[in-house]
């Protein structure tokens, strides 16, 4: 049956599939590790993919390691009601287009606001400066309650900014950054405290790791979020292994929402089974705590109505939509939120990328030359499949990856204009658009690595101890 | 239908059946606030009882105000399995024995060990000293690994204590004081560290409290347990809501233990429900984590492999079932335990006590004439109905309250064995029997009362301080 893997696979429950994929991959590792022959691998590589395929179509889900299915409605031809929706939540994005998500359906579902012309003008009026690449690009497309940010900040209210990351490896590729970046913007445009989580505890949940290498990992991460340039004197970074067990607020604030948030709602929100550890159940109100400013007495001195805006990945929507359901019956305001698109990975916008595959993405420690080699050999081509046929009808930007990468990275706005232009009408030709991301992609990296070289151990300490920042409140 | 709580119960499920009973308490309580006419709220509380007995009928269990029922096996004719059998477990314990619950059957089901003469001998010859009253009258009737314990101490390794309570109201009554008696003893003929844990986090997910009422709560009874004598060199006592938030080694235990119990493990162990709110859920690892000893690294340097030994009541076992399966997982020590039986009511040795009824039980706030009028008034008698009959056939130990109140406070051994036998023979009549317990009772509250009022809140601060004990590790 092993060497057959679709002869019965249609009788098989999600569950029996998940369990065969997972079989094969380790089947397929053991192979690897042992140096197995090529033919031998590659045999057994062509039946995991043959069978991921096959729980993608019973499930409707791509296959995640270590997550097995959600009870999702079976329509009596055995596809789900979402087969043709992108699927979207903190732990799996899907989409069968080549340009990414449908972000305009996505903000419809999840019920946030699209951030539109207006709301920029009023930011770029707001802070008298030109709103940041990534909102003039829409590359933050979507917001909730930003409006009230602006209202508070236009009389001389303050607020706080959280953000944070889950560090699950040593390695970050740029697509980390994309959230830091333009925090530090924000922080800089509208000088306000800033509060950086390290989920190191919901990575020890979700992984084979130790807490002690899962904190190690949130240290070293914290290295390429200090690189990002933000300003020690505004902006505090957490692991939560280490500050839950220092901070006098921040665990009366995750047990005021744990009380507030049943079983069955993160099950319903986060697809939660009887089968997960407690520690997951519970890990959405540690995620949530943050949003609150009585969770960081050493910085707000116990005030408990400053207002929280966070910029992140619409993917962190769900753990803000309970956040925000849960405020106001524990008597904190809701956090205001502001989405990101998901960073492509070089090989095409239907995935995130994935920190676990080098050829996945562009990491922060690769060379020039390891920058050059990806991006020429992995990076999706929007062009056509010869030079006469490129000239004749151009290249498609809409899926280029290169084009997609120039549109985060790349600053100047009549640049990356005409880029488009050249590209769409077959004058500029594939490897020349991937020139400019290498060139535009080297001297950042390069420019990245330097700063990072520069933060000291005792740089970090000093960003992670809980302590009164530059702001009176 | 509202007026004939019984004509079509039969067909409604256990959920239904208690959604009945909480509206039915609902609206008793309005009418006791609106001060309706008795007679109005005779028959509203008669209903009450009426729906409470359906339920308990449906689902073999008693009603408890904010735990929907479990599912439980229901056999075709509507009983369960478990009619016959008590049911104990943190939060209901319940038996239609009026000598109370079956513990010999109670060890079989819970798998742990009988102490017997020959363990009560081992731990004299250990200490040197005349075994607690608590031992030598079978009040603590059961252990896991005791032995262990023992062999530990007699090859001159140190363990500690860990005990606990959960602060639900400001005024404890005797019962709560048998563990604390109990473990004093310990502590002293031992001479080991001792942690107490107040649960007030699990009182504020449980009741309808704020967080701050559920730590003024912990402090106050903090008040009482300090008043039963521990040393404040040895022991550590502290809140969930305030100790998480300083202890660098506590919620990492915590979330080890998180991280090794499934939804599915709660659900069996404590009867979880899906429209439990995940702080329920995911509460026991709270409970957990101070059976190991790096959850006080101010204590225990540190040093993982401290032995942990609990005396609890035997209902708090299912925390440490959970936490004994886990322990090996995450390279702990299993805690060993010493379990004692319920202090009965003083209407009957069915139930515990309950702290929001004060006619169940003596308070350690009562007066003089308060505990003469309630042990007169309201201690169940195993006596005779007539001077004469008693007389002629004598009392009943058994399920006199008077007589088991006697075995948890009275020292002398030959004066209980005296009491009995004149009870038993009918020498001694009720009234005389409540008059010793009175006379125990009275001059051994008084000293409490007097001893607690002696503790100044800044004492409380300095039993609740982390900090070293005067012990080397």
């Amino acid at each position: 049956m092993a060497d057959s893997p679709n002869c019965d696979l249609k009788s098989l429950s999600p569950l029996q599939l998940f369990e065969r994929v997972t079989e094969q991959g380790e089947k397929v590792r053991a192979l690897k590790a042992g140096k197995a022959p090529k033919d031998e691998i590659d045999a057994a590589v062509r039946m995991l993919l043959s069978l991921k395929l096959s729980y993608k179509t019973t499930t409707g889900q791509d296959y995640q390691a270590g997550l097995p299915p959600r009870d999702l409605v079976l329509i009596n031809n055995g596809t789900t009601k979402e087969e043709d929706e992108d699927f979207v939540d903190p732990w799996t994005v899907q989409t069968s287009n080549a340009k990414g998500v449908d972000y305009d359906k996505l903000i419809v579902r999840f019920g946030s606001s699209k951030i539109d012309t207006d709301l920029i003008n009023r930011i770029e009026r707001a802070i008298g400066q030109k709103p940041h690449r990534f909102l003039r690009r829409g590359i933050f497309f979507s917001h909730r309650d930003m409006d009230q940010i602006l209202d508070a900040y236009e009389n001389k209210k303050s607020f706080y900014l959280y953000t944070g990351r889950g560090p699950s490896s040593q390695a970050m590729h740029v697509g980390h950054l994309i959230p830091f970046i333009f925090t530090k913007w924000l922080q800089e445009v509208f000088d306000v405290p800033l509060v950086i989580q390290l989920t190191d505890d919901e990575k020890y949940l979700w992984k084979d790791l130790t807490t002690e290498s899962a904190y190690e990992y949130a240290r070293e991460n914290a290295k390429d979020i200090i690189a990002c340039g933000f300003d020690i004197n505004k902006t505090f970074i957490f692991s939560d292994l280490d500050y839950l067990g220092t901070s006098t607020g921040f665990y009366k604030n995750i047990v005021k929402v744990q009380k507030h948030v049943t079983f069955n709602q993160v099950k319903g929100i986060f697809g939660f089974t009887d089968s997960d550890c407690i520690g997951k159940i519970s890990f959405p109100a540690i995620q949530a705590a943050p949003s609150f400013s009585s969770s960081f007495p050493q910085i707000f001195n116990d005030k408990e109505n400053i207002q929280c805006l966070i910029p992140c990945a619409i993917d962190q929507d769900p753990y803000f939509r309970m956040t925000r359901d849960v405020a106001p019956r524990i008597g904190q305001p809701k956090p205001a939120l502001l989405h990101s698109v998901f960073f492509p990975a070089l090989q095409g916008a239907q995935t995130k990328m994935s920190a676990s595959d080098p050829n996945s993405s562009i990491f922060l420690t690769d060379t020039p030359k390891q920058i050059k080699t990806k991006i020429n050999k992995h990076a999706f081509s929007g062009g056509r499949d010869t030079i006469e046929e490129h000239r004749k009808y151009g290249g498609n930007c809409d899926v280029d990856v290169s084009f997609m990468y120039l549109t985060f990275f790349l600053e100047d706005d009549d640049r990356l204009e005409q880029l488009k232009q050249a590209y769409t009408s077959g004058e500029l030709l594939t490897g020349e658009l991937k020139k400019v991301l290498i060139e535009t992609l080297q001297p950042l990296i390069a420019a990245h690595q330097e700063r990072r070289k520069q933060v000291t151990d005792e740089m970090v300490k000093q960003f992670m101890t809980p302590r009164k920042l530059a702001f009176e409140f």
